[in-house]
């Protein structure tokens, strides 16, 4: 039974700026072909999985107890990762990890941001960014993309000038348009910051081009890279975030987290998946390559697209994209309609979503384009 | 190599207010004898724990892909197990969860609380409650307990009169005195309150007293007891911890949440405790048995003790707690001084651990009694 069904949203003292508002996240539907969430469509390798069931047999008998609170093994295990990835030497005091890159922004959020402090971000970008913001009470301001969905850097530096913003936010590849901004760009904006810039690389291992961890040597009291092991690695399900940043950083957000916020099998699988990182990112090699080849064919069809550098496609345009997205749901293919008006976004998937995909695109690219 | 590890916390532009303190947290030692953060002592049965390895080896396929994002099922097994500890039907509409029960008060907080908003707490007690109130940007007045560690209606009722405050938090059993407040008091307290009203119920299990759930039908717009997985349960490592309210209260915390917060295999762990529940709470009833037992023997060496509902004791009096706190932990034993002058706090833990803390009591009331 369920007790106080009748008790409304309305007749609870909710902060009202949350009034009205609706939850965020994309539909969680039972489809076909599922294609709205830039997950990675390969499941964990065989061997991975098998680590992962060890380990959590290991781990079983003492669940008892609290997790490390600090995350020291794991966050030495994503600096050995980082460190291969981008060929900086890091060491785990330049790592933290939290939940999901959500918490991870969160946490910067509150311990840099905050009542009577400001965000710049650069829209159409994360969705997430501005919810995080008002969830911590910071001012959110956006400098919009340009019609390719380029930052204006002259609009960029102005605003950055005008605002005076604590923090800056550049996503990099950008969700939902899969672009990137040059990292001589990204030196323009820190160097003019008045505070720090977080660079979100979400889906950086999708990019052929240098990670703004290069410009941590130059900009160290600035500057925060985000990661996540959601899209490249196979790995939503386990939900772990983390940043790049010099060690004060780490200080900073250990001052707002909450205590023991990664849970004993979160940590430990976590390091099991990144031990497993040469599988996974195979996985990598083949979904950029299924990008170009859906890249080339949408295009082929008429459609117009930015240029990605992550693993989905940013496609239009639509005199109604709303309709067609439910066009693509109707033919069992989930994409995603973030809001931006002309466009939708899909995630790069196994060749055979990506052919099922294609199938229903040349039939709807006839009557909307 | 440790990038930036020149750089201080002071370089950087952290936010006013958090200058200065420092992270949250006991001390994680490793100690012979841990009885410090109230865990259950027990490791999870050999039957969860082979369940828990067959969820995972069935899941990891899957882990590619996000959570569920609403943790349906879980809350599902959360509203049977709490239906059957309090005898009230309750579904999973009246349920919520999240990482620890420090992230469900922290997004209630984020919701009902906030800048311009007041926090009213009787302190001492579960010291996270006044972090949280801060991290969120929230005013938290504290009116003190009784020197009985009990709450002062009078002043209960006066200082809700008077700060009209938007939460208030009643913890009971209290931490880190064990006590509880009774049935009653807690209806004359959401009576008075202009808000809503958190009853904080972390060691609710340890306790012979009825769960302030028995209130929910009369205040649905007022009240929210919050539970956690961390005690009772052997499943501090697993951090889950829910609250039990009127449906709208799941509607509000929804819009503060971050998305995917709960990862598949935190989802997944919880329910197969939750469904091995009856060989945890067999546990409980052996630590409330020991409870007694260790409660006697203080008292017979002549500490003075609150009366505990929980797993733990809060015992004293010492001119200067923290030098006995070292007595202990030169003997091998790590307790907690939670900073209340005068009192340390104990863990209920396996009877022979109990033996060697009660042996190190006994030789240490002789020299600080």
């Amino acid at each position: 039974m369920t007790i106080a069904a009748d008790i409304s949203l309305a007749q609870l003292p909710l902060r009202e700026e949350l009034r009205g508002q609706s939850a965020y996240g994309a539909p969680q539907l039972q489809v076909p072909v599922q294609l709205n969430t830039n997950e990675n469509p390969h499941s964990p390798s065989p061997a991975l999985s098998a680590d992962l069931v060890s380990k959590v047999e290991e781990l079983a008998s003492s669940l008892n107890r609290y997790p490390e609170r600090d995350c020291v093994e794991l966050r030495a295990e994503l600096a050995r990762y980082i460190s291969e990835q981008t060929g900086i030497e890091f060491s785990r005091e330049n790592l933290w990890a939290a939940n999901g890159s959500n918490e991870v922004l969160q946490q910067l959020l509150q311990a840099f941001g905050g009542p009577g402090r400001k965000v710049l971000g650069f829209q159409p970008s994360y969705s997430m960014h501005p919810i995080l913001s008002a969830g911590t009470q910071t001012t959110f301001v956006n400098c919009p993309r340009n019609k390719d969905f380029d930052l204006d850097m002259d609009a960029a530096l102005a605003a950055i000038d005008q605002e005076q913003p604590d923090i800056i936010m550049v996503t990099s590849p950008n969700n939902p348009t899969g672009n990137i901004t040059d990292i001589q760009d990204i030196r323009r904006i820190i160097s003019a910051a008045p505070g720090i810039v977080i660079v979100d690389e979400a889906y950086q291992e999708f990019a052929d081009t240098p990670s703004a961890c290069e410009l941590l040597v130059e900009f160290p009291t600035k500057l925060v890279v985000s990661r996540t092991m959601s899209k490249a690695f196979d790995f939503a399900g386990g939900r772990l975030g983390y940043f790049v940043a010099a060690p004060a950083f780490v200080e900073a957000v250990m001052l707002v987290r909450l205590p023991y916020h990664l849970s004993a099998i979160s940590q430990a699988v976590a390091i099991v998946a990144l031990r497993h990182s040469a599988d996974t990112l195979a996985t990598v090699a083949e979904l950029v390559s299924e990008r170009e080849r859906v890249s080339a064919a949408l295009r082929s069809y008429g459609y117009q697209l930015t240029e990605s550098h992550s693993n989905f496609l940013f496609f239009g345009v639509f005199h109604d994209q709303h309709a067609v997205w439910q066009e693509f749901l109707d033919r069992g293919i989930l994409i995603r309609d973030v809001g931006v008006k002309g466009y939708l976004r899909v995630t790069i998937g196994l060749a055979e979503e990506n052919d099922a995909f294609l199938a229903a695109a040349h039939d709807i690219a006839a009557k909307n384009l």
